[in-house]
């Protein structure tokens, strides 16, 4: 009996809204299959984000197109006394069919842009619809967090604490695959770590130095055991205990450690005293680490003022990206039977059409513009957009490996314009729409009778 | 091969923080396997919250009564190359074998009061932290901002669409269980209905209407496949689609529908609208449900403007905890060896012992104030936490049935001072610490040579 209640393999074809299976039963019913076209995108950005770092859509392309029904999953559907037989015995053939263009893995990206485009048979691209919002959405709204506070340390490591705040254990293991990404060093998350091949960091916790009769006692027994770690200087009194570490590691040559680790207070000021004690203790190799409720802006801070930090962990504000948790992508009908379709609830239009993004440098490198276009027109730039799934083979050889993938991240993140590397909202980066893309929305208004934007 | 990476079973054993693991190894090598008391809590509310639901602590302690290191496990942590293989050897054989005390899944739970206890070998303990505080984590922060979008409701039935927007996939099935706890009526969640046993619900998406070439023929072709269903109005022009509703229903006697769905625009004054064309057009008997960028506050503003709106679908706002995400929960030694033990750091002091709470109700039923006093004391009013481990064995019976549970749950809810309903932050609730703590911290910080806070 399992221990745990995590989905198998053939539950994900379940990991669906409802709306999408009945939907999928209407166009089978009605022998609607013609090829939609579906867009993966969000209207604006999140409060405090400049761009957001695109991840998780070639990651979700190799599970669509495994995807299948199981005999278990039939059951299931039918204990819902909502199905036809016929349908449910339609959907035990399901296959993904269709085709999948997105943007490779870590590509800063911006509003009205595709994550991905789906082009099927409509009942197949519409049922993908959660399972593709779910998985992308967390990989890119955590990505995005991570490098804001990788901007913000300014190369100086930053190491993952958040796992105790991430929602659930598929965020804690698939976040480190974004966080990796993203630029973050290393992870505490042994898991994690070990799936997506980052660095495992991690030393002691306060209760460590609590169940320990004295302070120093434990310090000493940990850097016996461990040499060359770092260790926690902060359960009772900081400075105190830096000085009183300075005295026994003159006293005990054999103990080595690489790091004291801040925990509270004031880190910027703690900081420089210890640096100050250790330098003039004889110990200025030993780095300094700080965490506890540090986010990219309390890092800004600390780096302004000088304090001599080395490195940081990040929990809470990095594990639920928490000032921004969620990004309202939306997952949009653009094109059916080879027309164009929008919706026109307020606040909530689409742009119709299979589209293509072009990104345009200047002559120093820095990117300067996008134009979304439609897929078979030309702009200035470089294409973004690549198939990944072509007619349902997914397309292993077309996804970077996860280094390869990391390495383009920064790099392109470097090449953004300067002011979108603030923390605050800057100015927007420009993303033009060419006249074909907004021909094919008048043509979509006129057919539906709708009042045109213009 | 597997199609997804979450991981199995045997794997959970990593799902820990580095650190845990090197405390081990320093406790082990040191022998240190005297009894440890670890408290999880935490110091004060998030933002606009009067109480959080404790959710899960009961869950996760199934799973740690059946947490094993297997083969790949073990050899995982080798490639570290960070442990000893004497202790890797003692790990391979690693059960829990303590005591575990928690408060029943659903139980409004407020600053420093423990949701759950461990006392058990220190080293057993402190390696249960990241877990533990990961599979609580998740459940009381989601049961809890369902908790106040199901107040806000006042009785009407509130749905789930937050799928999409949850952190990963453990979150969207596992977060059934916690909406459930919180009295949310239905999901749109087909896996996690299935699951946690929440009736599914969903019709149809914008694209299925924009698919069609009218909206008319998309919505009687979706009435007649699916009798009694409700219709999405508001793809185009809300109030037109509802008077031309009106027209084929009285047109097609064959057709049925139960309800129709606004997920745009102003909510109140449509449902206005349209719930006096559905008088007026006989069908009084349609009923309204609204969704569309819903909160606790929308919901609450639209119920105290009389919009006659019958249910709610909620997505973002409750599938991520958007306005707090994170709760700061803390997993603290508090004993061991028999000896109180307490952090001191600024702004984080922790109390020590093994610790009870007692729930007093005054005259009409309502709760009127929480004792924290320690295990052995007794206190005015109902004794929250029960072992639900004993001796390393999980007692399955003293946990209630999910709908006993939830029964327990929303009468507990309803029992809290009426202030603490409301959505802003209102008055605290009476928490007393017994002076038996108040002594044996005193106690505590003598024997570490602290200051003591008085």
């Amino acid at each position: 009996m399992p221990i745990q209640e995590l989905p198998r393999d053939e539950d994900l074809s379940l990991l669906v809204d409802l709306y999408e299976l009945t939907m999928l039963q209407a166009y089978w019913a009605e022998g609607m299959h013609d090829t939609a076209t579906f867009s993966l995108f969000f209207r604006k950005l999140p409060p405090h984000r400049n761009y957001m770092l695109a991840c998780g859509q070639q990651h979700v392309a190799r599970l669509i197109s495994q995807l299948r029904f199981g005999d278990s999953q039939i059951e299931a559907l039918r204990r819902l006394d909502l199905f036809q037989s016929a349908f449910l015995d339609w959907l035990a053939d399901f296959r993904f069919t269709g085709t999948l263009h997105a943007l490779p893995e870590g590509t800063p990206v911006f509003p009205h842009e595709p994550l991905l485009e789906v082009e099927a048979p409509i009942g197949e691209a519409q049922f993908l619809e959660s399972l593709i919002m779910n998985y992308v959405h967390l990989e890119t709204v955590l990505a995005s967090k991570a490098s804001r506070i990788v901007n913000a340390a300014q190369g100086r490591p930053v190491v993952d604490f958040g796992m105790r705040r991430m929602h659930g254990i598929d965020a804690a293991v698939r976040g480190v695959r974004a966080y990796r990404m993203a630029g973050i060093s290393a992870t505490s998350n042994v898991l994690g770590a070990s799936r997506h091949d980052l660095p495992a960091r991690g030393t002691m916790a306060h209760s460590f130095i609590q169940a320990h009769d004295s302070e120093d006692v434990a310090l000493q027994a940990f850097a016996r055991e461990f040499p060359g770690t770092a260790l926690l200087v902060d359960t009772y009194d900081t400075v105190d205990a830096v000085k009183r570490l300075i005295g026994w590691l003159d006293a005990n040559p054999d103990l080595h450690i690489s790091a004291i680790r801040l925990d509270s207070g004031d880190l910027g000021e703690l900081a420089k005293t210890c640096r100050h004690l250790l330098d003039h203790g004889g110990y200025p190799e030993i780095k300094i680490t700080a965490s506890g409720g540090l986010n990219e802006y309390r890092i800004q801070d600390l780096l302004a003022d000088d304090a001599p930090i080395d490195s940081f962990g990040v929990g809470t504000a990095l594990g639920a990206a928490s000032d921004a948790p969620c990004l309202e992508l939306a997952y949009k009908l653009t094109e059916y039977a080879g027309e164009p379709r929008l919706k026109h609830s307020p606040g909530k239009h689409s742009l119709p059409g299979r589209k293509q993004v072009y990104r345009e440098s200047d002559a120093e490198g820095f990117y300067r513009r996008d134009t979304l276009t439609l897929r078979d027109e030309t702009a200035p730039g470089m294409p973004l957009l690549q198939p990944i799934i072509i007619d349902g083979e997914f397309q292993a050889e077309r996804m970077a490996d996860p280094d390869t993938a990391r390495e383009a991240s920064l790099d392109a993140v470097a090449r953004l314009p300067e002011g979108l590397h603030r923390l605050d909202q800057g100015a927007a980066y420009r993303v033009d729409i060419s006249e074909r893309i907004h021909d094919y929305r008048r043509q979509a208004e006129a057919r539906l009778g709708l009042p045109s934007d213009g």
